[in-house]
């Protein structure tokens, strides 16, 4: 399991042998069945957690109790909810498995210890939150400034895996749509490509 | 102007006088006025650039001809359009001066040398991108299952600053509501309030 991660590092940033046995101190490991939570909303959210195998949500509920999904972590992401995480302040997120996935867990502790310890996983991380930032941009102007067909085919083409993995009704809440609306664009794609 | 950058990013880490002068060599000063551009989306975002002092948005263009607001940076911000800087591709964004406007920018070239000679910078940015994705985190959540109403109270509850700075027709836009909206939700406010 700590593989996955391991290579997900070097693949960014150059760590020595020495320092990979060192990183593997500050994680632990979690199985977590199809639909069990890692997180709800009103904990503290105690660990940033790293992918290794499977597919987790995170979400908000609103008053009404409806889901809005503010992101899917498939396996090389991290996940939490990080303002919780980093101000140790109560969850607005909940976070729960899709599929039934493996995780790779570190405390805010010992985060911030390896990032003292390691100065290279702030290079690391450097370059994650650059890469989540890029994407949390692009996401925020299709949320803000397309129609709900133009933000279906957006994701289809920028992330079909997602399309293929995820079940439609958590795609909708994800755009912000109805299921319903959902359904329609697809039945008018697929007639169109008929 | 070098001084509000250098006092930003010595309140986050620490960083020696030496590494302070060898700073100065990657940045280069402009001043902007009220609604110049400093970025039109088409052209290659070529620096990120340091608020130190005034008020730039960024923004996207719909079809239709309608902004969009991306965000606002204030003095001790740094904005761009990410994707374009960072992949030096071209920009969707627009980036404008609400305010007359000093700026510190940087290129790529000496982005990626800066962060390679001073490794301190690597968690100093590390640590930025980490309270804007909070930020980001926070404005999607907000943006995708908020009451038009409930969108506006939170922004003047978390940046009021922001409300009594930036005209209200950008606010709508950054709030992705109609000037309408915002003018009632005001009226109604001040009514409960008298």
């Amino acid at each position: 399991m700590l593989d996955v991660l391991l290579s997900h590092i070097h693949n960014k940033v150059d760590i020595t042998e020495d320092q990979k046995k060192q990183l593997q101190s500050f994680f632990t490991f979690k199985k977590l069945k199809k639909k069990q939570y890692l997180l709800q909303e009103g904990d503290i959210c105690k660990c940033l957690s790293f992918v290794s195998r499977g597919l987790l949500k995170s979400y908000f509920s609103d008053e009404k109790g409806n889901e809005h999904i503010n992101m899917f972590a498939f396996e090389g992401w991290w996940i939490s909810d990080f303002n919780s995480f980093i101000h140790q302040e109560k969850a607005v997120l909940n976070i729960d498995a899709v599929e039934e996935t493996e995780i790779l867990m570190i405390t805010l502790q010992d985060y911030d210890k390896m990032l003292s310890e390691i100065p290279v996983m702030d290079r690391y991380f450097r370059i994650l939150y650059q890469n989540s930032l890029v994407t949390k941009d692009y996401r925020l102007i299709v949320s803000n400034s397309y129609t709900a067909e133009e933000k279906y085919l957006q994701l289809a083409q920028k992330s079909p895996e997602m399309i293929k993995r995820v079940p439609h009704n958590l795609i909708a809440s994800y755009l912000g749509l109805a299921p319903e609306t959902i359904s329609r664009i697809r039945k008018k794609i697929s007639l169109n490509n008929t």
